[in-house]
């Protein structure tokens, strides 16, 4: 295997996130609000072959840890789950949204805020497609707040099973979600981490 | 190339086709209403190699036709779209839900009717995404009333693109959409077609 350490020891940052990086730079789209849309080739459009590359990349990073399903949320991380499952080897499941409380016996639930869209949502699963003897891998295109991802932990542990830890696209390191999930002593891999963002200075990575 | 025509010159059911049947008789689940849960394998749950066997499928049908682009619809088409986009080794887009008529100059827009909730809404898709030169397939996990498929080829047409045709996981063949989407000229290629379907009797493929 090829060494990914340069010669002070840090780990070089490897090719499927510099991959990764360069995208967002060059095809992502700075708004006002912090947002930034990468719709032309990771959540409305999506470039199946970067996914491929990111999931790759997920599968080095998560070696050995016994990965045995993936748990996403719809719509926007379904594409990105899929394509890791086939490089690891194993099935997804993607969390439901649902805006009623009318929710049955059958599923696991967490409630999720959205801070985007100033609303709240309940995220469902299946009882029958997670359970005890899961390793579970998260996967998400962005990381923010970490509500999201917070449900969903708070669904695997419900259903007794383990979080290996969370891959995520793209992480906006300056706000709280990063830090929120890596204090529940959850493993966090961002495959790009911004540092700062603005339509003056553009992106800078971690 | 294997041969895929029988001794009566009708074309063979192939292997992807029957993996895919008889998974949907292994572990489907027949419910009141004409209503078959696949959810654990197909769009909650998701095998993914068997998404990939259908890709594979998907492009055999439609070799030569110059396919470059894949639209589906959030959230249950996303998984399949992608993993045959890596197939076909092209893009993948979904067009999104939207409850409101709230919608910007930026996308194309149809409208559809959801028989199975008695509610309507927009599906729309940004028109960077999709434009004239684009050779389109069309994938859904289910075809029944043909109401969102019928958008998707509403939204292509819009763009001034080509629909190259549809691939369907499972068509109900007993319910209209089959017969409308076919009768509007477009090609639809359905990986399991569902002839009829009760709890007695279980299921029975055309």
């Amino acid at each position: 295997m090829m060494k990914l350490y340069s010669r002070n020891g840090r780990r070089k940052a490897d090719r499927s996130m510099k991959l990764l990086e360069e995208r967002i730079r060059r095809d992502g789209q700075i708004l006002e609000g912090n947002i930034l849309k990468v719709g032309s080739f990771l959540n409305h459009q999506m470039d199946v072959e970067l996914f491929r590359e990111m999931g790759k990349e997920l599968v080095r990073l998560y070696a050995g840890c016994g990965v045995n399903k993936i748990l996403t949320i719809e719509a926007s991380g379904i594409g990105i789950a899929c394509i890791a499952a086939l490089e690891f080897g194993c099935n997804a499941v993607f969390a439901k949204k649902y805006k009623t409380s009318n929710i049955t016996d059958d599923v696991y639930t967490a409630r999720v805020m959205s801070y985007t869209h100033g609303t709240e949502y309940n995220i469902i699963v299946d009882k029958h497609y997670l359970g005890k003897g899961d390793r579970v891998l998260l996967i998400d295109d962005f990381l923010a707040n970490g509500e999201a991802l917070a449900g969903l932990v708070h669904l695997v542990q419900q259903a007794g099973g383990t979080v290996v830890g969370a891959g995520i696209a793209i992480e906006k390191a300056f706000q709280p979600g990063g830090d929120k999930i890596r204090g529940m002593g959850i493993r966090v891999e961002s495959l790009a981490r911004i540092k700062s963002m603005s339509l003056e200075t553009g992106i800078e990575y971690c």
